[in-house]
């Protein structure tokens, strides 16, 4: 279980769980409760966001949380059920950058199988140039291409995203991406 | 909790939880220990799956499972954890269809809000019209497009899937489809 935190009890019932293959064809380990044999099933998770741009520049988030606190990224997070992974993009876009956007196209989606999540990203066009960011950012600020922190970029679906973001813009076309990063 | 069975006990500790918005800063109801303190989260899952083609055919699966038993369906199921989107997409081809494919590039990305998923499909070209389906279905079969049961497909996301597949292959040029259904 390199992902999370494995699983102790049952959700259910809170007995103590086992770990094995479930008999009803599984073919993977599941958590798996002897008492009232409840199996317990973990998933990847989405982490949405968008690429929010103000004529040549994009809109970038310094990191007031862990992981990689201090490092810039693309405003992003867990998309929360009952919403499209476009409104999870908008909402967190709001949330951590304060930022007023109009939502364009999916740009990329990009598998971290290391760590069991999927990362979507939207282009998003800026509706102004203020910012009010929350409290997940310590500073929401926009680069042009060459004013990018590069090596201080939070995370590598973050860097994958803005690479193509620029290599598109400059052919005037934009792409849907489906990469995987390790 | 529309989506799932809400949680009743800790994954740690097997307490009773209760829902109630964590004091961290967060804006949503979780499930929260109130005994170790433990959040509990709940995020969308993703249903991964492929269009397997034959000339002018598509491979359909008869369901085996609950729910929609009997209809018909694009070989998919649920993400696991270790693997990418497309990596699951090949993995189901596999198990639900018995198909040997070619993967080919990502054709949809559709979420379902009601029920907390998104579904995503890949392009994939069949190497053999021969196929091994597993304990989930019933019969995997070759339909072109005026032989689809369209009134039998078991899910939105297949039949809008279908349709925008049907419509590109027509134009000989596929795009990435991005929607939302209810």
């Amino acid at each position: 279980m390199p992902f999370r935190t494995p699983i102790k009890h049952c959700r259910n019932c809170g007995a103590a769980v086992v770990y094995r293959v479930p008999d009803d064809g599984d073919t993977r380990e599941r958590a798996v409760c002897p008492a009232c044999d409840t199996i317990h099933y973990e998933n990847p998770l989405n982490v949405v966001g968008t690429v929010p741009y103000w004529g040549d520049k994009v809109l970038l988030c310094k990191r007031n949380i862990e992981p990689r606190w201090g490092k810039w990224t693309l405003p992003a997070g867990f998309m929360e059920l009952g919403e499209s992974t476009l409104e999870g993009a908008a909402r967190e876009t709001d949330e951590e950058a304060g930022a007023q956007v109009e939502m364009g196209p999916l740009l990329s989606v990009i598998s971290v199988p290391r760590v069991g999540q999927v990362h979507l990203f939207y282009l998003a066009r800026l509706l102004s140039d203020q910012f009010a960011p929350g409290h997940e950012t310590i500073e929401a600020r926009l680069f042009s291409e060459d004013e990018v922190p590069w090596e201080e970029i939070a995370f590598k679906t973050v860097k994958e995203t803005l690479l193509r973001y620029f290599e598109d813009r400059r052919r005037g076309q934009f792409g849907v991406y489906n990469l995987e990063v390790t």
